[in-house]
């Protein structure tokens, strides 16, 4: 595995495979890697020549107050499990290698993002795609692959490589859990002992939804269910219930086809996000 | 040469041309091809060992009351003159296949777009720099040949470039004119006869201006000069004129480094646009 930190390194590296004819998988993340993102590389090493992995803590898609500064950074574990895992090229660039100077274009999401993480956290999508987009040129792969722990950046990033006409398949994979059914996240680290004890109950909550609403329950029924059964943990707060179809992320008040049962809940130092998506 | 409609197709020979390590070349128009656009597909075609050529009347680059409806189309010319030039392959998609559904992230430019066409033409710039990412997604050239007619296009693009980290080169050529001066325009058919004795005016009084400024005058003596000589002109009147660092397009009143001279005049039934640019 070699670690490059500069794009034009990158690039050259890149252009080099390319003309070997081999065939490329893109894993792009925020490091502080965990079986998620594992899992990610793995589906890509067993589709491809050569597996890139990036790691980059994206200032754009960060608002005011929230966790920039202390989003986990680890780049040594890092490292060795992606040398564990056979990836061929890790990518660390530096913010200002990734935004040298005053950008002359921006990239507005107008789809799908007046809800969920969209709507609580203003601009976020701007900046996911913005990174994104950037990153996939640097790379040019043939695929990329995303976890599906979140599922509006998968919609988002799908509908963005659609409208922006990019030859490029983008990859879900199912969310990763510990074994008491929370989703693996970079962010766990975060939560207290406490907080981590209750913490299952989200995805444990969805569960019970999921039952509920194959019970005939419609939109409005399972979103007061879900948040009231949030309402009795000790601990922590809601910031979002929200029951959409995907990945269109629209409001259909009787359920039917593929729709999302997703959540944000903020924890003392952790906001942490859950979603199932059930076939109705 | 191939004529390509359907983006998918087009897709499927460029993977197959780029797996044969070949390196691409590619001259995006909006077709009625004349010698400037020759004159780009002849030096693409000496760099790259496969040229592409698109044609495609944007209508995202066009506001409400302009010439989208009436601008000049002739494929079939356009495609026995691109033939004639060893063109590789010639990409003339429909509006539905280039914009297939809505939009779901959109493009703005942010700089260098309050002067010149971007102040006159609002939203222009939007539209060509999501059509130009669209059409570099899709055939991912190694180069991508622009006229240096429309230099606030060449600076555009070339900033755009730039910020999204795509690793292609943005090669501009220099203008193409008539024997008379007037810069070579598809637009130039809609002129009257009268109006085409007076056009080459426009590039007379830019070369003016250029001797004036070789005398020592500052931006504002420099675009009231030009402004004056246009004032005379018995037909058409000016839609601007402007003095302007290139290529950020930025005002200096002291004129020093590379410098554009630049203006858009309205005949009855073209806007015709023009520029040089001097070192100072």
């Amino acid at each position: 595995m070699i670690l490059i930190n500069k794009p034009t390194e990158l690039h050259e590296k890149i252009k080099e495979e390319r003309q070997k004819g081999r065939s490329i998988g893109f894993v792009p993340t925020m490091g502080a890697l965990h079986e998620g993102h594992l899992s990610l590389i793995q589906v890509a090493r067993s589709n491809h020549d050569l597996v890139v992995v990036s790691i980059f803590v994206n200032p754009l898609q960060f608002g005011e107050g929230e966790d920039f500064e202390t989003y986990p950074r680890d780049i040594d574990r890092d490292q060795e499990l992606c040398r564990q895992e056979a990836v061929d090229i890790l990518f660390a660039p530096s913010v200002s290698e990734m935004y040298p100077e005053t950008a002359s274009v921006e990239i507005k999401v107008v789809e799908g993002v007046d809800v969920l993480c969209g709507q609580s956290r203003p601009g976020h999508f701007d900046g996911v795609a913005t990174v994104v987009l950037k990153l996939l040129h640097m790379v040019w792969p043939d695929a990329a692959y995303f976890g599906q722990k979140d599922a509006q950046q998968v919609a988002v990033i799908k509908q963005m490589v659609k409208t922006l006409s990019m030859p490029l398949s983008i990859v879900a994979s199912p969310t990763v859990r510990e074994s008491d059914g929370l989703a693996k996240s970079s962010r766990n680290v975060h939560l207290t002992k406490d907080e981590r004890q209750i913490a299952p109950k989200l995805y444990q909550t969805l569960l019970e939804a999921k039952e509920h609403a194959s019970g005939g329950a419609n939109r409005k029924e399972l979103i007061s269910f879900i948040q009231k059964r949030l309402e009795t943990l000790t601990l922590g707060r809601v910031d979002y219930v929200d029951v959409l179809s995907y990945p269109k992320l629209e409001q259909v008040e009787e359920l039917s086809g593929t729709i999302i049962l997703a959540l944000a809940y903020h924890f003392s130092h952790a906001r942490l996000i859950d979603n199932i998506i059930i076939e109705k």
